[in-house]
């Protein structure tokens, strides 16, 4: 077993957890019963679960990371299977995994790219080749799938890879210092020294984290190897991996999204297993950077598809945001490893942002269809102007394909953000109905919530520990909320004296039947940006409990740009039936101009600029959860709306 | 001689025209003086010039279409010798026109590119290689040179190239049927028209236009003869150089700007000299679709880096406005074409707006720097993060330099845009100091300007026939004045009487000492865009007589999207003489929210977003001219301001 953590958090497994009829049960329900039979399909389809079998030469299709699509759908179903055990599903994973067995090689390595297609490129350009990314994303895999199955071929077979890799790389004589050129094998790592206790894993790890952005830089050195120019990086530098500088050195998060969250939260890994306060501190500098000047309102990350990536501070546009759903993903698995380093809501706060908004519009209502990017606002004929990923209407699968499966496992694994524990203190990040059984003081305590979280913001939370036991329930107040209460068996606590980093530490005695009454209330709040985000100046964004509002042309109209949202206008919440079975919309007063002012003559003619002083008409407005667009027909969306 | 045109307008020629000391005489004397002996030695230095003279095989660095810029600095230098006479650009000209003479094929062919590089290639691939849009812009250069010098050289070495692709494209057999991937050939064969009167030049151009787009697509069966697929197009279809269909069945501006304006103004000259009504009205449908839907208040075109062209009506984003300098060139070309065809201040509107701003913007104050593209908003680090070559300071240079010396080229010839000649009649489409004589009935007529135009709206303008003579002076009202008057010899005259399509038509026997006092008044005027224009929403462009103005960093400060202009707002004109020398700038006071309040706790802490109801504080705005821009320190700029 490993050794004790320097978090002050331990997460509560997800096997732990159950959710019972709420939003996220759905949303669990539908990855389970929709969407992983669906990106396995696709994944058979395309030749991505076969290439384990082909014969070398065999097909020169396998794309350099198709393992990791495999990978990460086999730890989505994985997780799937703590919701409802399959055993068809179970035989299929175990039918992939027995594959994998095969194409193994003696010395453990595992690859079906390279095992298959260049087997004499293998480990030769780490900077452009995923090798690293394959191993990592597998490594989860087969994590997950020992977690639930208590199954150990998967993980074994995987524990030989890792062992391999860590004789190709380190610091001793003929060894590579190299790291990779997409980040994830850092968590992975951790993941697997945590699931074995074999410290070697985590000394990996934390090699490659430190390692990255050392001088003379490897991919330099090793760009030289393969005969070729050095600092020929196709992204121009070596901020697009983060290896532009140590990582302990950095400040700013830099260089494309997915690659940059995915390696701080495999810095905060190794900064929560070894007590390196160093790491740590540079974790929470870049966290900073990121919150205080690059995070969208949606929780997304990364705002061009130039690089799939960060620009500069405060640019955060609307229409070309990227956002790619694998980011605020990434930005999720970064956020619940701080919030367990630092036990500090703020974390928890961005996790939740994420989650409802930047993460859930990757994915269709009904878990068929994928966004890669996640704009905030929409104009017509988008899907054919757009730069790159970013498009108008959600998509059935990408060449590219990370997206999906990365959608659903972390859908499927959703309960186990939800809940940890401290010392002595049983904590709650998320709301949502369901149960949790956690094992404290040496007694089960069983935790449900009931709420329709988060249409609305009561949750009543029911304690039963097995003997009375005293330890404190840290509920998170989430910082959207301004004025929060909370009874304890009907009788009010006063909150300010209890909270302490974003948590309300209701400490006491407690005994089956207690009861804890918790009000988050939920008012229309209109949210500006920054005056330094220049994209969103004179607008306001909408937002109810953690949910982020948008405009849609299917309630509003054309022209959304043109949509002025007076001051004064009074914004209520009211409950469609016809708007996905009950959803809360929010409708308004708001201004538009008078198209007919601008007829020129007779026909269609039409006056481009004009003396300004047009009249405005009072128009009513409708906003919907930003997650949910597009999921009526292709039109406009706008999330950052004007004000008159 | 070429037969009579069916145009209505025939322009008076550049070398009638002399400015004295005002706005055009400064940037036309910038021109000589400093661009273009700037421009010739890159062109020297990196290979232009010389390539003609590489043995084949000896380099192959010849670009694709280097020979157009060469052509366009010659037609450029040979405008300027009408300005001043100048024996040593004279002689550089002849030397590389001797140069061209000794490349010559037997056969005529004429392109440094394929007779020293890839011989083997000739006419292989119209649609990307550039061979006749050279050839396009060397005849320009040929009867530039012949019109100010007399000489024939240059201009026979043309024609022989002309009859020689006269023989290689056209209907009969074993001719192609094929036209220039980027159009420029058109016009400028129009213009060998009219400088040897040789109708089979006007033939050959006007089977370029109707050769365009007929199916089979001729770009299709070119790429099979290169056993390449066909519709292979690297910009996705044929609209990017606007053969998606026959010419005379366009509708929209499509494509790569510069060539869809070249190709327009082609069409126009075409019809003017063909009277071809159906050819005129495409081009009138066309013009419509542009000027109604698709120019930037600049007079910019083309939206995109992503195609250097247009996309959809109403997109018109500033930040990211391609509008090339060309593009803008391309479209005063192609207005002053529809202004002879039409006799219709509406395309004398747009040819100044395009030069005021988005022309004269492509070229630093010094003559020295120049921009590709031409954006409307510039954020912080926008050259690093920009599309293509969209940035926020004029380079030197371009690989691709087709701006440079097509700016030069206007510049240098922009006497020829003033003034025309109707049946009966005497124009002035355009106001600034000089004079003109201009030949109409057996006699001269002196036109003389006195103005401070743009600066100022009075005009006061001598006409000297030298006989008593009846005739109409027909001086264009702007499309931005809104109360113009006029006195004839210090009498009023009723402008609402005379005015016609825009000009107001003053009709008298004239003789020498009269006096036409124009006074258009200039008010600060505020503009907004369509509706549909989603980029423009809720803000207002500034204007003063044809300048368009736009908000610097260098006057405002930074965050120049977060100022917002109240519609009460008192705009003043002030004259600052710090600012270049004592350009009219217009002040007022205008809003910005305190960056104060968006500390958070001690330390730089900043928030990103908070619930909605800023402070905002007063501040004074400065604008200033738009074309001025990036000629003091790199930063911020803004032309569509908010509005409070």
């Amino acid at each position: 077993m490993p050794e004790a953590s320097y978090r002050k958090l331990e997460p509560v497994a997800l096997s732990r957890v159950r959710l019972t009829g709420g939003f996220w049960a759905e949303r669990v329900e539908t990855t389970r019963a929709v969407t992983l039979p669906i990106e396995y399909d696709l994944c058979k389809k395309t030749g991505r679960i076969d290439a384990w079998k082909w014969a070398p030469g065999e097909r020169h299709e396998p794309h350099i990371f198709w393992d990791s699509d495999v990978a990460k759908w086999i730890e989505a179903a994985a997780y799937s299977l703590t919701t409802r055990p399959d055993k068809k599903l179970e035989r299929r994973i175990d039918a992939v995994v027995e594959m994998m067995a095969q194409a193994q090689g003696e010395d453990g390595y595992l690859n079906s790219h390279f095992l298959r297609v260049e087997p004499q490129k293998r480990w030769t350009n780490l900077r452009d080749w995923h090798e690293l990314y394959c191993a990592g994303h597998l490594m989860e895999a087969a994590v997950a799938y020992h977690e639930v199955t208590g199954k150990r071929e998967f993980l074994d077979l995987m524990c030989r890879y890792a062992d391999y890799i860590g004789k190709v790389f380190g610091r001793k004589k003929g060894q590579k210092r190299g790291y990779p050129g997409h980040e994830e094998i850092e968590l992975a790592l951790v993941k697997l020294y945590r699931a074995t206790g074999e410290r070697r894993y985590l000394d990996l790890s934390k090699f490659f984290v430190d390692e990255r952005g050392r001088r003379p830089h490897y991919c330099d050195l090793e760009a030289v190897e393969r005969g070729e120019v050095p600092k020929g990086h196709r992204h121009g530098d070596y901020r697009y991996n983060q290896s532009h500088l140590p990582v302990r050195e950095q400040t700013e998060v830099l260089g494309h999204a997915v690659r940059a969250c995915y390696l701080y939260a495999g810095m905060a890994d190794v900064a929560a297993e070894t007590g390196d306060r160093e790491l740590a501190r540079a974790c929470r500098r870049l966290w900073k950077n990121l919150t205080e000047k690059r995070l969208f309102v949606t929780g997304g990350v990364g705002p061009t598809s130039r690089n799939e990536g960060f620009t500069i501070d405060y640019d955060l546009p609307n229409e070309s945001a990227y956002a790619e759903t694998c980011a605020a993903i990434a930005l999720v698995f970064w956020a619940h490893r701080m919030l367990h380093l630092d036990a500090d809501a703020q974390y928890a706060d961005v996790m939740e942002r994420a989650l409802y908004n930047g993460v859930l519009s990757g994915i269709s209502l009904d878990g068929k269809r994928f966004f890669y990017a996640n704009p905030l606002a929409v104009y017509p004929a988008m899907n054919e102007f757009s730069p790159g990923h970013v498009t108008a209407t959600r998509q059935e699968w990408f060449g590219c394909a990370c997206c999906p499966p990365n959608v659903a496992r972390l859908l499927a694994s959703i309960g186990g953000y939800m809940y940890s524990k401290g010392r002595n203190e049983i904590w709650v990040h998320l709301y949502g109905a369901g149960a949790v059984e956690i094992e404290t003081k040496g007694q089960n305590v069983s935790i449900e919530q009931k709420t329709e979280y988060p249409w609305q913001g009561r949750v009543r939370i029911h304690v039963a520990p097995e003997r009375p036991s005293t330890f404190a329930l840290a509920l998170r107040v989430p910082g959207w909320c301004r004025q929060a209460k909370v009874k304890v068996n009907g009788k009010a606590v006063a909150l300010d004296k209890i909270i302490r980093k974003g948590y309300a530490h209701i400490s006491r005695e407690w005994k089956s039947g207690d009861t804890v009454d918790f009000e988050l209330p939920m008012p229309v709040e209109r949210i500006e940006a920054n005056p330094k985000v220049r994209q969103d100046c004179g607008r306001v964004a909408l937002q109810r409990g953690p949910l982020v509002y948008c405009l849609e042309e299917a309630d509003n109209g054309r022209d959304l740009s043109d949509l002025a949202l007076p001051r004064d206008s009074r914004l209520r919440v009211v409950t469609d039936r016809k708007l996905f079975g009950g959803t809360p919309a929010i409708v308004g007063k708001a201004l538009r101009r008078d198209e007919r002012a601008w007829k020129t003559g007779a026909g269609d003619g039409r006056a481009l600029y004009r003396p300004a002083g047009s009249k405005t008409k009072s128009v009513t407005i409708k906003a919907v959860p930003y997650f949910l667009w597009a999921n009526r027909r292709e039109g406009e969306m706008v999330v950052w709306i004007r004000e008159a």
